[in-house]
C-alpha cells in the first residue's frame, strides 16, 4: 500500500470500508478518481456530503426522504388501508418497480437478529403496531427477506398484531418466474407446494 | 431509480460512473452511506477532494505523488541506471510489491493503441527516450502488459531506442507459478516454451 502517495492512500482505505469492495477494487476505484476530471471527483464529495445533510427519514412511514413526509406517503392516490413492512429502502425501491403495489410502506431498518444483538426495540416494529392501533388500517402485507431472520421477525410481527382486527399477510415464497424445478433447492420447491393455489 | 430521494438518487448516479459499479451495487453503496456515520461519508468526501488536488505527476517518472519529486526517485538507495517502464501507476505498485526491483520507473500513463487512437505523443514515451539520451541509464526493463497494445508499445520503444548503446529488456511471458500446464492456454504456453532458459 506505501507504494501510493499519502492522499491516494487515504482515497484507497475510504474506498475500501464500501461494502463489497476490497483493496484491489478500491485501488482501481481510486486510480479513476485520479484519472478523471476535476469535476467528477467534486460531483461525488458533494453527493456524498448532501445525502447526509439533506436526507431524513419519513415521519410516517421511515422511508428515507428529503422532505418531511415522503413522496409515496403524500401520495392522495395510494391506499392507506393497506401498509407493506418491509426491512429497507431497497426493498421499497423493488416493489415500486413492480407497479403492482398502490398501499404505503412501513419501513423497519432492520430485522430482528438474536444472533447479532438487534432486538423489537432495534428496529420500528413498535411504531408499526402504534399506527395500526389508530384504526385506520385493514390489512399489513410483510415483506421481510424469506430467510432466517426474515421469517422470525414476520413471526414475530404477526404476534404483536394478533390482538388488532386486521389481516397480516406474509408475501409468498415459492419458485421464481421462469426458473426450473430442477434447479431449485428444495426448501423453495417445499414452500411452493405448501403454498400452491387453486387454479 | 426514481423511487428515492433526490440526493440519493443523485448519488446513486455518481456511484454508477465509477469503472465495474452497476445501478444495483451503486445503490447498494449509497444505501450503506445513508446507513453509516456522517463523518465516514464527509472523510470520503474530503479524500476525494484531496486527492485530485494534492497529487501531481513527478517530474523524473511520471509516477504520481503529492511531490514534486516522487518517493521512489527521490530514495538514493534504489539504482539509477536502470529503469521499469510500466503503463501505469497500479503496475509500479505491483513490481513494488514484489520487492525484487530497485532501480527507477518511467510511468507511460497508457499504451499505444491505434483502434482508440492512442499514439506516441499521447504517452509518455518521447519523455522516456530524453531520459535515455543524457546517457546515465544502462538498461530499460520494458514491464508493458502482455497483451496486443502492450507488445506494440514494448515493440515501438525497442525501435525507438535502438541507436542508444543500452541493454533493452522485455518482462518474460509464461505460465504463472503455481499453476497447471494443462489449463495454460496455448499462446501463453508456447511463449513458455520458446522463452525456455537452460537450468
Amino acid at each position: 500500500m506505501s507504494y501510493y502517495a499519502e492522499p491516494i492512500m487515504r482515497l484507497i482505505q475510504e474506498f475500501s470500508k464500501l461494502p463489497g469492495i476490497g483493496e484491489k477494487t478500491a485501488t482501481r476505484l481510486a486510480v479513476h478518481i485520479l484519472n478523471s476530471s476535476n469535476g467528477y471527483a467534486a460531483a461525488l464529495a458533494k453527493s456524498l456530503i448532501d445525502v447526509k445533510e439533506k436526507i431524513k427519514v419519513c415521519r410516517e412511514c421511515f422511508n428515507l426522504s428529503d422532505k418531511e413526509i415522503c413522496s409515496i406517503c403524500s401520495d392522495l392516490d395510494r391506499r392507506d388501508d393497506v401498509v407493506c413492512v418491509i426491512e429497507g429502502i431497497n426493498d421499497l425501491a423493488a416493489i415500486e418497480k413492480t407497479g403492482g403495489f398502490k398501499g404505503k410502506y412501513h419501513v423497519l431498518h432492520g430485522v430482528l437478529s438474536p444472533l447479532k444483538g438487534i432486538g423489537p426495540d432495534d428496529v420500528k416494529i413498535m411504531e408499526l403496531v402504534k399506527k395500526v392501533e389508530k384504526g385506520d388500517i385493514k390489512e399489513v402485507i410483510i415483506a421481510t427477506n424469506p430467510n432466517v431472520d426474515g421469517e422470525a421477525t414476520a413471526l414475530y410481527i404477526t404476534k404483536v398484531l394478533k390482538s388488532f382486527n386486521i389481516k397480516v399477510t406474509r408475501i409468498a415464497t415459492g419458485i421464481p418466474m421462469g426458473s426450473d424445478l430442477e434447479y431449485i433447492d428444495a426448501a423453495t420447491l417445499g414452500m411452493a407446494i405448501e403454498g400452491r393455489r387453486e387454479m
